[in-house]
Parts: C-alpha cells; sequence; structure tokens
C-alpha cells in the first residue's frame, strides 16, 4: 500500500531510517543481539547515546554551555519539569494555543503565571510580534510553544529574554536555531526527531543546580545531566531510532538544507489554498506553521474530503477535534512527493465539488 | 553470531518477536505505514494498546477494580511518583537492597518513611519471612521490592496488609501473582515485559482521585487512567513491541508455563553452581532470585571467567559495579538452552582452572 501519512504525530519517518532499523533489528552490528536487547551500560549502547548526542549537538550549533539530555514523557512532563527544576516562584507564558494553555495549566501547580501575551481575543489566529510581549522585571522565565500543532501557527522571530524556555515539540529540528538565546529547549520526539517515547532536553549548564527538593529524580536535570541521562534505565530503542533521524538529516544538508525543503512543501501547500475559493487558511499568513496546516473547505463538505482523501491514500489529515476541518501536518520526512499529492487530490476535490 | 544474552536489562526478547517486529516494521498490517508512524489518536493504534492491556488483564488476573496504565520514565519515576499518587504523609517500606533504597530515598523527597524490616546486617543476603515484617497502624502503605536486580533476592511470600505497593520491575510476568492482594504495583519494561521506555502500573481504582496537587499531570494515576493511558503522546512502539511478548507468554502457556520453565531454568544453574566447590551463591537458598542469580568464582580468576565467558558468547555476566562478581540474569526470553551453555562453560571453566 503507497499512502502519505499527514498525522500531527507520531508522524511519518524517513524511509531509509525505517529500511534501516527493520534490517538491523534482528542483529545490531554483528553484536548477535537485537538493539532491543542491549543494556544501556553495555559500550555498544553508549556509543549509540554518544553519537546522537553528537549528532543533535551538530545539527543545532549546541555549545558546551549547555547539557542534552535524553529523557521520557513527552513535553507534558516536560510542563511540570521546567517549574521543578527552575525551582521559579512565577515565571511568564505565551499564550499562544493549545499546548501553551497545557503548558500554563501545568505550570500553575508550581508557581504564579504571568500571562504577558494571549491569542485569545484573535482566536487563536496570529502570534505576537518579540515587542508585543512585555516581561516586567523579576517575573522569571518566559515561556513560549515555537509550534502550535493544533492551532497551526509558528513563531518566526524569538522575543529577546534573559530566560528564555521553548517547548518546541513540533518543529525542532525542522530550521536553522539560535540555541545560545535559550534557557531551556524541550521537545517530545514524536514528530521531527524519532519515536514517540524520547523527550530532549537542552539545558544551559548554568541553569543546573537549582531543582526544587520535590522534583523527581528521573526528570532532575542535574541528575541526569551529571548521569549522562542514564541516572536510569533511558529509552534505548528511540534513541537509537533518533539517532538514525539526526543522521540521515546530516546526510541530506543539516538544517539549512531541512528548512528549505520546509518552506518549498508549505509554500506548495499554502499557495494552492490561497488561490483556490474553494479551500481556506484561518491563519494569518505571517503566522503559519510551516510544520501544521490547518484548511478548510465548506464545512458541509469537509466529511466527504477526509473519507475520499483516506482512500486515495492521503491519510490522517482530520483536523483536531477542538477546532475541526482538515490538518496537512508536513514535518521533515515528509517529501515534496506527498504535499504534490495532497494538492492534486485538492483539486481535483473542488473540480468534482466545487 | 550466535550468542546468549545475560543482560539485567535491558535484556534478550523472544526470538520470534523480534522476527515479528522486524517483518512488521516497514507496514504495519498493511496500512502502508510503520508502527513508528502511526498516530496514537488512530484506529489503529488503539486497537494496539487495548489488545495489549487485555493480554495484560488475562496474563496477570487482573480484575476491573485496578486500572492498567501504560507509562513513562520507569520505576525511578514511580518512586516519586507512589508517593504523590496516594498523597500519604507517611509509609512503611521493606529494605531489600539496592533498588528498594533507591525507592527510599526518592519516597523520603514526600513524605516520612519507616524502614519496617533491613537487610542490611545480613549485607543483604536474604529477605524477610511475612512474619518479620510488622507494620503499625497508620503508618501507610508498605512497600515492596518483589525482586532485587543488583542483589540476587526475590520475594516468594508476600506479607499482608491493606496497601501493599510493590515494585516488579524485573520479576513481573515470571510467575503467577495475586494481583487482588496489592494496592499498587509497577514495573518498568525492560526485563519481562518488552522494551526499555514504558512502564506498566497496576493500580486499585478506588486509590485513584487522592493525589497531590503537585504531581506531575504525565505521571498522576487518575488522569492517565480517565484517558486510558492517552493523557498525552504514550511510548506507542514500545506498547505494540510489549503487546507481541504479551500474546508470545500466551501461545507458551501463560504464567503457569513460564514459571515452570523459569523454576526449571535456575534449579540447572543453582545446582551447577551447589555442587561446586569452585563457584559459590552468596545468597540464603531461600531467597534466592530466579531472575537474577550472582555467583562468584575464585576473585582473582573471575576477570578471566568474564573475558573468555564473553569469548565464547555469554554476554553480559559481569556482576553489577557495587557488588562484583559475576550475574547470570535468566528473564521469560531466555531459553533452557542459554542456561545449559552457561552451566558447560562454567564447567569448562572450572576444569581449566579449578
Amino acid at each position: 500500500v503507497s499512502v502519505w501519512n499527514f498525522s500531527a504525530g507520531p508522524a511519518v519517518f524517513p524511509k531509509p531510517v525505517l529500511e534501516r532499523i527493520a534490517f538491523e533489528l534482528p542483529d545490531w552490528h554483528g553484536t548477535g543481539q537485537s538493539v532491543l536487547e542491549l543494556s544501556h551500560r553495555s559500550p555498544a549502547f553508549e556509543a549509540i547515546i554518544a553519537d546522537a548526542e553528537a549528532a543533535l549537538r551538530r545539527l543545532l550549533g549546541v555549545s558546551d554551555d549547555y547539557a542534552v539530555l535524553f529523557l521520557q514523557g513527552g513535553a507534558t512532563l516536560q510542563f511540570a519539569a521546567v517549574p521543578l527544576n527552575l525551582a521559579a516562584t512565577k515565571a511568564a507564558y505565551v499564550d499562544s494555543g493549545a499546548w501553551a494553555q497545557k503548558a500554563i495549566k501545568e505550570a500553575q501547580r508550581y508557581l504564579d503565571v504571568d500571562v504577558v501575551w494571549s491569542g485569545r481575543n484573535d482566536d487563536y489566529r496570529r502570534l505576537p510580534r518579540p515587542e508585543e510581549i512585555e516581561v516586567l522585571a523579576g517575573r522569571g522565565y518566559l515561556h513560549l510553544t515555537s509550534n502550535e500543532t493544533i492551532g497551526g501557527v509558528q513563531l518566526r522571530d524569538f522575543p529577546k529574554h534573559d530566560l528564555l524556555v521553548a517547548d518546541m515539540s513540533s518543529d525542532i529540528l525542522s530550521r536553522p536555531l539560535d540555541v545560545g538565546s535559550f534557557g531551556v529547549i524541550y521537545a517530545g520526539a514524536q514528530k521531527n526527531l524519532g519515536p514517540a517515547g524520547l523527550t530532549v532536553v537542552i539545558v544551559r549548564k548554568d541553569l543546573l543546580r537549582h531543582a526544587a527538593v520535590t522534583t523527581p529524580s528521573a526528570i532532575d536535570y542535574t541528575q541526569q545531566a551529571a548521569n549522562g541521562s542514564l541516572l536510569n534505565t533511558p529509552p534505548t530503542f528511540a534513541i537509537y531510532a533518533a539517532g538514525l533521524v539526526f543522521a540521515w538529516l546530516e546526510e541530506l544538508g543539516g538544517l539549512e538544507e531541512i528548512a528549505l525543503r520546509n518552506e518549498e512543501k508549505a509554500a506548495f501547500l499554502y499557495t494552492a489554498i490561497d488561490a483556490s475559493d474553494f479551500y481556506h487558511s484561518p491563519i494569518a499568513p505571517a503566522d503559519r506553521s510551516l510544520m501544521n496546516a490547518p484548511f478548510r473547505a465548506p464545512e458541509a463538505l469537509e466529511p466527504l474530503f477526509l473519507q475520499e482523501a483516506s482512500q486515495a491514500g492521503l491519510l490522517e489529515l482530520k483536523g483536531h477535534r477542538s477546532v475541526g476541518g482538515m490538518r496537512a501536518s508536513l514535518y521533515n520526512a515528509m517529501p515534496l512527493a506527498g504535499v504534490q499529492a495532497l494538492v492534486a487530490f485538492m483539486g481535483d476535490f473542488e473540480g468534482r465539488n466545487g
């Protein structure tokens, strides 16, 4: 079956990575063991995790001022881990949509949250310019969600702040990034990094050693950094698979190259949407996500669109239940050919129903 | 390369499960998608997690009075999750060895721990009989570690208590279990359940709705139970692989049958150790673990033993650095043939060096 998978995550994998995993699964590099069977204390796995970390550092240009951690629990667990590790009593959050709101709600278990900007009055269809965000001195860290998977908005320019914290789950590794302007970056793996079940945290080392005493050790950045993410058994297979994704990305040309491809894919889809009177994007053009493109057709026709698209092998195009409509996720591993197939189907559907 | 992997975890997998994963990896059940690419909200994955939970319930005989959760973070995160979810102010812990001590140390971040029995004076070479454990009324839950992976001791009989909590990471599914006598059972997957990165929690439903407000949502039993473990993106691949392990175990005859095999394997090894003047087991016979068998040879010869064993394809036999010596882990997926190969090598080594 040949399909295109537009899922918001877990999402499409690079085909060469899937083939390599399947090939290597019974016997990792002639060891006679599957990668699933490797002890996390074995030299073999130590090489896997060291190589994965080194590749991620090269891709993002992460300096030695930062620790790179491979943890578990997804962004949802980081929503708690950030306030616990930074042990702040107050913090500023940008309310850019559904994921920012989850981060805010969780942070409120631990500290006073000051919502310094909200898209609520604009129905979350736009994002703040950097100068719209005003954080008073002494308000603690500033938390951003770089890309809203459900809303389909993506920050182009980040505000300046002494201690910037960002959930980059759904657009990390999709474009070059100035890691040095952030204090903490965290990301669930299941969009651009690898399998669900792995969480990457990049934390400036001067922020370590401040964790609240009630921080569970497994999500304590300081303890995990001191143990090379091996304080407890890490998600070994997910780290292995992420390492293969990083290698694939490096071979392809790194973040400059993938950013060009991501821009090309998104432009192809948004141009088709904007050129049509049948489809439309609800999002302000300047803030549209290159990763997740929500779009609408005449509402009565949307169920038919989704049904026929699925029959044509264009999968997981249903918008999140909270917003309805359609959504095409265009992560790194989605080739331009997939977007072309979608746009061709959209034209065909419009021709028959428009 | 043909090898036997005696790793304490991540550990040996059933061969048929590895073959099935490799075969299915590029295309899960004709969907055109890899299991790594399936949305956790897709009907395909909903079937995977429902089947895995149903099989685990059948294997262990888990009644509807219990929720079965598929979480992340390993036992180490549960060391915090248990006191947070039960929101107790005090609790009783049995100090049976290295893992119990980790549980105790972490619990002390959240409540007063009463160590009601300790193996310290016996160098952790034995375990308490049920009647040796005395918990005063009003001391909260009683926490046990059913099997100490490092020390090599395993509880045969569990004490009775109103609220029994057990870390069963390293012997769950190795034998029949009366789940109904426990309040909470938790286990990291990487020994008998599946890949590292999955944590199973079995919690009696009347214990829900008590979590401390500072419990991170991702490890909040109540929120995860209400969402069928899908409050946030679960470790989808690990759940899929665990489901295959459960199916393998059911096909083989379930826990009665695997318990017989585990007893046979362990007896084969311990009998050889006891019959020899060259090797010895430091553990009291009644408390020896069927899962992890530490043993010693004349200390000066141990490095040579480990080196030659490894060359003979008998891998990961080095004891934990905290205790030294050798350790053979004999989880469900280790066939008797592996233990026979080990015992044959031991005899050969003794013949050449004894």
